[in-house]
């Protein structure tokens, strides 16, 4: 798996902004509180464990490394292995696929064309495949809610944490010159529960939502050429019809990667 | 039922969380307040009993046992359930499902099943089977919309304690030295409402949301299985197609059960 | 109509529970303001009078009777009515229902057995009765949305008071002992619009709702009989279908009314 | 096109009593600032320009005249219309329907009973009149949406201007006795903003919707009707399907014109 | 490309308004603080980073010439150009079309008639053209997103640089004197949050959105021109069907052509 370091490089150089901004201002050590962040993080998570499976919660570590996850890049490679495949099962017929099943890497469409391999009816197949789309889109969005969750829960907690810094201070009005550093302490779990939700938790299920669009969409494309390959299309149609999923980008680079292999084939006919 | 207390353990940590924090900062007899409860939790119920039906109200208890239910861990069993059934059905005939169906548990696999043994049409079967998932579901939506409107009423009455507690506080500004009483006292209310509303009704709405959406995916599933026995699909393509509702980690499980069962079987030949 | 006094036993005790909240603590003279009351009601109704046409605007008297309707109980006995027409229809003929329906109260049922009488297609029949069950719903929902949209006026409203207190106070800071007064005056209209939108209009709106749901239920369900009685079905299967409507609750309360018709029937053979 | 002034009616009284709360209270020379309704309206305005095409937003004064538009009272009408269209087409053919077209005002109306008389498909027709439907309600809710969006960019023009304002006054504290009429001045536009929102544009963008609303159900009553007539149904059914439309004040209405009519008929007999 | 600047027209006035707003009140100079735009946009700009894609995010710059881009104006000369077309490929076939298509600009309808001039299904047109329209209307979707987005963490951040610096003055609150200036520049940071939102990224996420609700149905009135003149419609029918797709104002300027048009015949005829 290619890795991304973007989305760690924007938590990085927000907390950069944040920090640079306070230390030019005041004392940063005003802004470290041990209670706040127990009273914030501890309270959300408490709130989490309520909400949520704890099986689901578990696998918050494993829906982290999604961020380091290159994008849909290989949307472009899959048209020309469909291509490829097609040429094949109307050359040799489609059992000849079983070969390249094996060396296929991507679950779905080997679970996909070893039906078609298996002689499984269309209908059945593709049933079988959007449950199954279903059904990962369902796991998915199950993590992003987590996260946006955590971002609601966050600053609700921060505001309670305020809260009882408020109430401790008003309780004891009468040493005046503690009132301001006793607010101090109150907001910065406002501040904690904010930064938790705005830099982090919002953003991460924001991530996760384009990366299951993406992969949705992937899918969607792989069910589509699934079906063409079993209805035995012509190659080239096949191909028209799955560019129809890229996005421009994708498609020039698609030209591009087609002209280099139609100038590379010319050189090798020389 | 096997039950799950992680909802619980949330729940408490939540409040010792909030309550060391209280302990380590000032007085925890600053936040107990009798009236303070009286409108914020008084006030909510009062506004919840002229939103639901007292009978729905009345299922809150009911409800809330359903937290320390266990989750549907029982997903891969039942389409080992299914198989045995499948295999049966094929060898001597659905009427000789009667027995099994005795056996059975669950109320909605026990009614499919019934009428699938007293030879009702598919596609009635179908209806009844999902309007009784719809009739379920909906039922459950109204016991998480109650927890819903109260995480949105509570607070909303916490604030209306808090007006109260500023207009009395400011129409005696006279005694200066009450004015910080006064407020600590106003926002004890805004407190219990952002606390009742974050770590208990939200993430128990929350909590019941996702236990329906998994129980909906499990009814499914049955429906799908009823169908597919009477069709008399073959015993491997519905386990098949049964898996394809399963998680990643539910088809590890699947997975080292029929391994452990293939090796049981191994042993009980030697 | 049975009457349902527990919508406002809801009302009165919120309210009353304010109110002693409020006089153990303060001078309740001080939470009572006629400009405050002008401003937050007649603000907000002014504002309603612009959101909707008034005829519907007319008719909130009439539909606060609906909060003193007795909820669904009358389901179970549907389904005796439904298996009792069934069954003198399949041994008297459709016609024979004639002389039942002029004994019947709810219209919905009485222009859907009708046509059933006169002949009218089923097909037509399902497409008229869906289309005044949509009409009924869309009717039902304004009405709704008028307190709904009440719920957000009052608040607003509430605010925009407390700006014009804010206001005036500030404009006139000389006086510093009218300060407090001041704006203990301009928060009773946010504290106003807060209970008129929090213990009154919300809940009402949720109440609605509440009513909506279940007679469109018990609708979809006098829609399914009247159909399943044209088509001749079995009286037994009819009242098998219909019970899938009930919840749990209705079904035990159906089981004991059989039961005791069973005995009944049982004893009066004695 | 009768009139109907009520949402002049809301508007001016919301003013009043806006107005009399605050000369009742204070000065409201306090409440009229250029540079405030300048921030507020003219910083709302300009986003607005940002956010909708020009063409759009000059439509705004055309939109505000539907607000003297009458309600739908003409639905119980077109019943009458519909029935005698009917019987005259049943009668002398579709094609004498020619001459009565010619009479009517309604667009919809004339080109869908065209259509009928020029002989084109029955589906054809849905599919035309159903789009010029969709066509209108998209239209209709761009408008809508004008004034929601000025309904959300209003207040927080009017937070700018506080802002504004605050910041202002906090950067030239040696003066204390400025304060007071600085943040005055400051809430003066958040006062402005709220205003705006909640008397004039939310109110205004919910009559619009309702309005919409009851157009799109009588143009569907017409596109029933239509396709009913070219279908050659019998007049009095024709009629009694589209009263399923009617709400039931419209056909207490209907009764009544019906039995005056009745009534007439016999005082002609007599 | 036709260019239209109301969207830049609006921002600058917008920011001319305040600007004056400001400059008549107080110094212009208190308003500009390098530290509080580095919290606002960079660290809204970091979240974002973390939020979507790098790839979608290098494409704002593209985005943001969108709003330059001229309306729909040009749906009338569609419906003049499809009644060409039809003309020419009812007298010279369908064939006859491969010249016109080289001289179109449109890729969306060029890649539609080549199917039709290569004679496929259209079935088989209706479906890969509304994909290419889901796919394009998904991709404009996401770059809307990103300035929604952007107008929702633009405000949080200002909120997070406001609580910094009220968290550092509130730290020292020795000099009673720098209290007013310290609370000035932290409420900075909020009013570039609330600026930033509201005047640019809101707005410009409206302005994208109803551009490509235009586009939309600018496709699928091509979608349904393409189809029916594969299908051989008459060109009038056609010309009348693809009108209902305009709104009244495009009407107007239709008949106007036509007149013009008509007019100009005339002349040339004598």
């Amino acid at each position: 798996m290619k890795k991304s370091y973007t989305a760690v490089v924007g938590l990085v150089s927000g907390f950069l902004i944040l920090i640079i901004s306070i230390m030019t201002s005041g004392d940063i050590r005003n802004f470290l509180n041990g209670a706040s962040i127990a009273v914030t993080l501890g309270g959300s998570c408490a709130a989490l464990v309520v909400s949520f499976p704890m099986k689901e919660l578990l696998k918050v570590p494993k829906i982290l490394k999604l961020l380091l996850k290159k994008g849909e890049e290989d949307r472009t490679n899959l048209i020309g292995l469909f291509a490829d495949i097609a040429k094949k099962a109307r050359r040799d017929g489609l059992l000849s696929l079983e070969d390249d099943i094996a060396d296929m890497e991507d679950d779905f469409l080997v679970s996909g064309l070893q039906m078609v391999v298996d002689g499984v009816e269309p209908d059945v197949i593709r049933d079988i495949l959007t449950l199954r789309l279903e059904t990962t889109e369902r796991r998915h969005r199950m993590g992003q809610s987590i996260f946006t969750k955590w971002g609601e829960l966050a600053p609700a907690f921060g505001m309670l944490g305020t809260l009882i810094g408020l109430v401790v201070m008003l309780s004891n009005l009468q040493d005046a010159s503690a009132i301001g550093s006793g607010m101090a302490v109150a907001l910065i779990t406002t501040f904690y529960g904010a930064l938790l939700a705005n830099l982090i938790f919002i953003p991460i299920a924001s991530n996760l939502s384009v990366q299951t669009d993406e992969e949705m969409i992937s899918k969607e494309m792989m069910i589509d050429g699934i079906l063409e390959i079993q209805s035995g299309t012509n190659p080239r149609i096949l191909e028209e019809k799955l560019t129809t999923y890229l996005s421009p980008e994708e498609l020039i680079i698609l030209k591009q990667d087609r002209n280099t292999a139609a100038a590379a084939e010319e050189l090798s006919y020389e």
